[in-house]
């Protein structure tokens, strides 16, 4: 039987995988690199280093495959992640079947944690379900950037006894979130934050979390949410690409 | 400067420890031990295993204090919570100020993640801001029983482009959760997950995340909620103590 590994990698810092993921690295044949575009070298180039700081004394190749991309602009969003993910399947059973053989073992190196807004578990269930190629998998959960997040503002995720809210920047600009006193936004290409009436909101924003390039700014949102967005349009500038994520706290 | 290290030691297995809390834990002089009574001994145990497996040629010492206890009953939860933690307060003080000399460092294990439900982060910064003693501290954040639950279940958190929200039991036994279509429990003691109207809900229940102890049940409500209470209550029972959490997914 073949055997995959959806290892949870944390988010940026390589100091943020566990030894559980250590151990799993240690076990994997062939890595399968699903990154897309030019602008995401530099989270192909961190798994590659990854990999060769964790891993002794065990071959392993990466093999690199190109991503579909979203189909953006005037699509419903749910269709269009559906779309994606059945052509990222049909990637990923060609590569079960053309570049894994019989026990050995294939390994997906996923930013944060699998089960936050990632599709690889979503879709390996999916080619089971479908029957197309037979093996088993595991996953093993890593450091996501809402926890790097809370460790560098050093604040507690949650009020005291009350609820947490994990949405996206899309969700928050449509105003489909509860009203829940504590909020964290991912995926925001938008500047989402802007849309929040109550400006005494406290936001706890960061950037390329747990990276040397990590950018942290905190405050009332009247007083931070021009700069947050003056920021953060510059760094994705110089950088190319952002990953940044927030929390928002009621008054 | 004296200098504390909350570090978050993930949920139950050893193995979901990072790189960063083992560089942590190295760095630590001396760790302060705030469990209660005697059905958490094997909590006591698993951090001194801990401390043992991954410590190497550093001196440690651990300080046990009596963790003072929540007042149950008929008072209301976020001040018994405030009472609480202003007694820790308290103990936090005098083994700062006595326990750890000048530029040394004290360390505080946290199971899972010390941003989601736990108060060591919300009494340091309180001890700060009364100026009570000086120190800097830092957060490493740890693996949650969220995320063990979702890898040992092999499912994600969230519905594509949806939100999550993680609450307790107490409540959802309220009636104080949003509509969301993935909701984590956790923190229920009093199998809540009965009070969901819809039974074609999914709950995908764990006990024991990431130990030996490990339960995994999942399914309908209509199929397996007394399934699961039967177990949690036979397995409270067999072990004396019971850490369980669950995600609950609408149909």
């Amino acid at each position: 039987m073949k055997k995959l590994l959806v290892i949870g990698i944390g988010a940026g810092n390589p100091d943020y995988i566990t030894m559980q993921a250590v151990k799993a690295l240690n076990q994997v044949d062939v890595f399968f690199l699903m990154d897309k575009g030019q602008s995401k070298d530099k989270l192909i180039d961190l798994r590659r280093e990854i990999c060769e700081r964790y891993i002794t004394g065990h071959d392993y190749r990466f093999v690199e495959a190109h991503s579909p991309e979203r189909e953006r602009g005037e699509v419903d969003y749910k269709s269009s992640v559906d779309d994606l993910n059945l052509a990222k399947q049909q990637t990923f059973e060609r590569l079960i079947n053309e570049e894994l053989s019989d026990s050995q073992f294939g390994g997906f190196l996923v930013w944060g944690d699998p089960a936050l807004y990632d599709s690889t578990i979503r879709i390996l269930q999916a080619i089971q379900a479908s029957g197309a190629c037979g093996f088993e998998f595991e996953v093993i959960p890593g450091i996501t950037s809402v926890q790097a997040l809370a460790a560098q503002h050093k604040v507690p995720l949650n009020q005291i006894g009350r609820s947490v809210e994990i949405t996206t920047g899309r969700r928050l600009a449509a105003g489909q979130v509860s009203d829940a006193d504590s909020l964290v936004v991912m995926l925001d290409a938008q500047d989402a934050f802007h849309q929040v009436v109550d400006q005494d909101t406290e936001i706890y924003w960061g950037a390329y979390l747990g990276t040397p390039d990590e950018i942290l700014i905190s405050g009332k949102l009247k007083d931070v949410a021009d700069e947050i967005e003056r920021v953060r349009k510059a760094a994705r500038l110089a950088n190319g690409w952002i990953m940044d994520t927030y929390l928002l706290r009621k008054p």
